[in-house]
């Protein structure tokens, strides 16, 4: 039997190896193989069907999260996953679960703030499932203010005993996925108090339920927090609020690695520098900027596909209707967002090496890179997530109505995306607070100074030039060249910071000018983070990139990321003289330009993300295209329809059409 | 008992009259009295409690959407509702439901499409509900374009009967509210085809079930289309899909005022002409622009009225912390968004005499006007509905995690509203396509014909001052001068369009050079869009506007959408050399200051809006801020708290922990 694929004829126009940019899109060949391993596992095993999340209830639906869950550990554990392997299974089961914290918070947390004893205690636990844990920092008041945490930490010494307390409503923890109901302990966080001192904020391992019987133990009160954004999307996750009354835990469970207190309640700093927990945030914030990536890109594969099978308008001589992907408004919507996944995939790519690097400095006790690596971190997990959040919705928009159903995937990839432009740091703060917008003053109030910018912002040391440079581009061909973008991208970037440190320098309270410029500070980071995009897309480019026509392709999709950017922010580019108008004007007819030649490309580079129709999730972005008779099926499933006649029509639909609404009652 | 009001600090520093305000936002003091009375109605009536809808599944869902209908049309009759009265009530229910389509679509069509007898016949059916009737005009193929739609109606002169058909899958209508399941009418749009020829898309009553039992007609499929975005949100609504199979009704069920179809067979167009149904599209888009004001106070209010009582960072001395409404990045995302829902309501209210003048014109036989306010309509439907739904996603992220709960109110805010996108032309096509890009292409190319521009594009006329004139801002106070901001909107708009039209001119064929350029034309029409905004917002402030400072903080409003509007898009006026970078920097500066002055009043502001707690329904945008112990009181009332160990733990979290998942059946 011949396969269906509505999409052959798109999938024969591209000119390169598709398979090729498979593994460049996953990174290597080994890479590739565990993905498209896994991803087929979780595919072609019924016990992870998706489709069904929107009609369940709550209940039912978070049951079913712990099947998938206890299924997909028991798949883990007979094939011998290696932890890559088991990481990659659980991701494309793709459902928020208890066990994200628990290996993606819980287990780092001690591992990073815990002592080498602590790990040798908790970690086999935890390994194994023996326990489950969370992450419980936010609270009810708190959450970007982890200073401002209320909980306390009390250590006893008569009993070698700390007692965690939540004084207030408002400082309970509040949000900790896999709280609610599956964990059995905890990293809480808590103001540290020894003999009536204040210590800061530290983590200490809690145990929330016994052991035999799931029950809270006593002093704990946890429940869940209720429904979120979305059906499915993130309700699957326990996210709960945990309060505790007095609750006694034993000194050895807060985590010692930075700050010890003895067993005669001295506080001791460790030789280990408390920068450490920047390694960790390092860590949390480089595999959300992959994640971005991914989301964006399964989005913008179900927009791609679904653009090509969508016809409207245009029929000629009664011929067939022009693809809606062949109308330059989709495309200069679209095609950006395609680059845009790209470009974010290989600066992932680039926080992955530079993970390893601070982490080998660290090792050698070389702390020079850190506040670096942290700021550019958080700057780009900032920068990634927002754009992701709001170009699935732009994806979905792409999709006209059918775009709104449910069966289109996007609805649910937009309502369980959305909130990582606020955990791990809210996308704002960190902008301006946390670290960018601090770490580019810092950086220019040092230019001159001898002190040379390191690392992304080593190109402030060209200040005197960058301040003075006019772009050479002078026929739209021009903005083809690496150097010239670069220059472009790296003189606004600069004028940016160094007018707003400008500014800065006129107040003499220095907090009170970054108070009040503060919406000008967050545009010069953003300007700074998209700058660091850009060059590291165009440093990718440098190597060498196998497979026939593959570099080639990329080399457009940099371009198209990096003049759509241009024009998006054209008043950043004009006002600081970066570009002149005409300039930009150029720009623009090059970007048109660039839309008609990744146009036949299209399908075939998101066929290179090398989604399963499982993972993808979606009706519209089928991979053989055949949309309208599965949305049909689909549509069929609604509870709503196993009758034609809806219950409720003999209460409240018949009295009312019988004019018989006075006697009823409702 | 003293009232409990945590804002009550913030409603004291009000520097001017909210009862005044209220008026002015209301549109009038009836207008006022009618809302205020009939949410106090909807608010005091526990038939209409909505808090509990995420919890419910989509079969109590819809059940309970078909009892509020019935209940509201009860209510309605008992209390011998005006017309007035009655729209508002359905509109403080707050719950999309088939009655919507049925008042704002079907009875519509009807008076709009329908000759005088058809009227006479169908109208007092329809008022009194003994038939509940659609919209069912797109396909599973076709949306935007309505001609190209595939269900026929092929007269049979034998009978004296169309019949109704549905001849391929695509031709299913899908998507049509309140079809799947409640309405027994249908206006289903058609090809007339009569004696073999065809006479392009008709609107045709049809019955879809049957008046006794409510059974689907013979030859006639009806299902619901499935869950959509949101868990509440639109799932409240019976979206359909529908499918005839050569069903006949009588002759005279054609809406037969533009074109009738005779007993012999011959097709006659009346003497009504065609560009009626602009009238219609007018009314039905005017609807929308003043929903997306409404929409977008909501978001507003509850984002602002939680900044206030949000406290994050800045204690001092062990104070409290700084409320986050004083952060200049929390202003400067929310206040351009308030200022918007008041720019809204007046364009709203402005549309509202436009459509009054229209009609008029019609009944006199003028049909100049039309086209003009035919673009107009259209492009504020697209320009209001996008900057809608993402500010209400905005103002979501405003909120930090607490505004990702669903007792945000926020998120279904969202999911319910960004189909307005949507629905009632896709915002791109409306743009481009439809309408204002074409319509100003027509009157770029008119100038100097000695055609006098009409309307809003009547600036036009000034083109070669508008080419050529310098912006006279020279200190960031100039820049609260209205004819300052209204001269660079012009310029800014004038000079896009006439680019275009010079680009364009260099195509030979301009349907090629529209295509082409149609990302370029659709910013123009976006620049025209927002010109009309910003002078209708002008224009209502030259009126006499009584109440103590509720002028001026109006004027303040005025001020902040326009000048954050030319912050964003300053590439534009940039690149038009319509302000000098100087210049635009200026502006900003007075935006800043323009926050400072707009801050105190922020709340009051928003209470103006009058909105019941009900209406709101969001716990983080209540009245009197209590904002915590009810975040905790909504959370354990989720299903999900009904027991501490969750259904599940024996099956799926005891033997993982055992480690006893081996033998266990999953
Ligand atoms: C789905 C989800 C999962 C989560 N999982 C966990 C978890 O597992 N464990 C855990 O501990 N926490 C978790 N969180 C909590 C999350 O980390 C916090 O919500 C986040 O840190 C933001 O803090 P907040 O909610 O207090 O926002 P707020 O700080 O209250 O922010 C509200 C608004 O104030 C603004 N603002 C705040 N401070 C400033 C400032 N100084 N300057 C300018 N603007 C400011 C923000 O930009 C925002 O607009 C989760 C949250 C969500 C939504
Ligand atoms: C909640 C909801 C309620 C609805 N209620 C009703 C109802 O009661 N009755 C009814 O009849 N219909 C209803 N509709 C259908 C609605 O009117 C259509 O979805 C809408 O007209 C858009 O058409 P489409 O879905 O075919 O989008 P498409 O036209 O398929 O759009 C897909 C993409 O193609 C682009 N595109 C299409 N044509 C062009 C072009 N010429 N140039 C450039 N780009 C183009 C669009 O911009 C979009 O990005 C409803 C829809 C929704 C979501």
């Amino acid at each position: 039997m011949e396969e269906l694929d509505y999409l052959a004829g798109e999938r024969k126009r591209a000119e390169f190896d598709v398979d090729a940019m498979k593994i460049v899109w996953a990174g290597s060949q080994h890479a590739f193989d565990v993905s498209d391993r896994m991803s087929r596992l979780v595919a072609s095993d019924p016990a992870f069907r998706k489709d069904n999340r929107p009609m369940l209830s709550r209940k039912d639906l978070f049951k079913n999260t712990l099947r998938k869950a206890a299924h997909a550990w028991k798949r883990i554990i007979e094939l011998r996953l290696s932890e890559e392997e088991a990481t990659a299974l659980r991701h494309y089961v793709d459902e928020p679960a208890y066990t994200d914290l628990h290996w993606g918070m819980f287990v780092p947390a001690i591992k990073g703030q815990g002592t080498d004893e602590q790990q040798k205690k908790w970690l086999p636990l935890a390994y194994k499932m023996q326990i489950i844990g969370c992450y419980a920092q936010t609270e009810l008041g708190h959450g970007s203010n982890v200073q401002g945490l209320e909980t306390t930490a009390t250590f006893d010494p008569d009993t070698d005993e700390f007692i965690i307390n939540s004084p207030t409503l408002t400082s309970s923890k509040w949000w900790p996925g896999g709280l609610g109901k599956a964990s059995t302990h905890a990293v809480v966080y808590a103001r540290l108090i020894v003999d009536g001192k204040e210590h800061g904020v530290h983590g200490f391992i809690v145990q929330l339920r016994s052991l035999d019987d799931h029950q809270p133990l006593p002093g704990i009160t946890v429940a869940d927090i209720g429904m979120k954004f979305g059906n499915g999307a993130y309700n699957t996750m326990d996210n709960g609020v945990l309060s505790f009354d007095h609750v006694r835990i034993r000194r050895d469970q807060m985590l010692m690695r930075v700050m010890q207190v003895t067993r005669e309640g001295k506080v001791v700093q460790s030789n280990v520098p408390r920068q450490l927990v920047y390694g960790t945030m390092v860590y949390v914030r480089k595999t959300i900027v992959s994640d971005a990536s991914t989301a964006l890109s399964r989005a913008a594969c179900i927009a791609t596909r679904y653009s090509a099978v969508r016809r409207q308008f245009g029929s000629q001589n009664g011929g067939p209707e022009t693809q809606v992907i062949d109308y330059k408004t989709q495309q200069n919507r679209l095609f950006p967002l395609l680059a845009s996944t790209y470009a974010f995939r290989f600066v992932g790519e680039w926080l992955s090496w530079l993970y390893m690097d601070v982490t080998q400095r660290l090792q050698a006790g070389d702390f020079s890179t850190l506040p670096e690596a942290h700021a550019c971190t958080a700057g780009l997990k900032s920068v990634t997530t927002s754009i992701t959040a709001d170009g699935i919705e732009e994806c979905r928009k792409l999709c006209g109505g059918h775009g709104y159903l449910c069966s289109s995937g996007l609805p649910e990839l937009f309502a369980g995306y959305v909130p990582a432009c606020t955990y791990e740091g809210d996308n704002v703060v960190l902008l301006l607070q946390a670290c960018v917008a601090r770490f580019l003053m810092k950086t220019v109030s040092q230019l001159g100074s001898g002190k040379q910018p390191v690392g992304t912002t080593a190109y402030m040391a060209r200040v005197e030039h960058l301040k003075e440079c006019r772009c050479s581009a002078q026929k739209a061909e021009d903005w083809l060249k690496p150097n010239v973008i670069l220059e472009a991208f790296e003189a606004r970037s600069l004028r940016m910071s160094v007018a707003c440190a400008q500014k800065l320098s006129k107040f003499s309270n220095p907090e009170d000018g970054f108070a009040e410029l503060a919406a000008e500070l967050v545009e010069a980071s953003v300007a700074h983070c998209q700058l660091i995009i850009v060059s590291k897309f165009i440093e990718k480019l440098q190597q060498d990139i196998p497979g026939e026509g593959v570099k080639k392709q990329l080399e457009i999709l940099c371009n198209i990321y990096a003049l759509a950017l241009l024009h998006k922010h054209q008043g950043d580019f004009l006002s600081t003289g970066s570009i002149s108008s005409k300039q930009g004007s150029l720009a623009n007819d090059q970007l048109r330009s660039l839309y008609t030649q990744v146009r036949p490309n299209a399908i075939a580079l998101v066929d290179a993300f090398n989604y399963t129709d499982h993972y993808l999730g979606s009706i519209l972005g089928r991979y053989d295209g055949n949309v309208y008779p599965k949305l049909y099926e689909e549509a069929l499933k609604d509870p709503l329809n196993e009758s034609v006649v809806p219950d409720g029509y003999r209460e409240y639909i018949r009295p009312l059409l019988k004019q018989q609404l006075r006697s009823a009652r409702l």
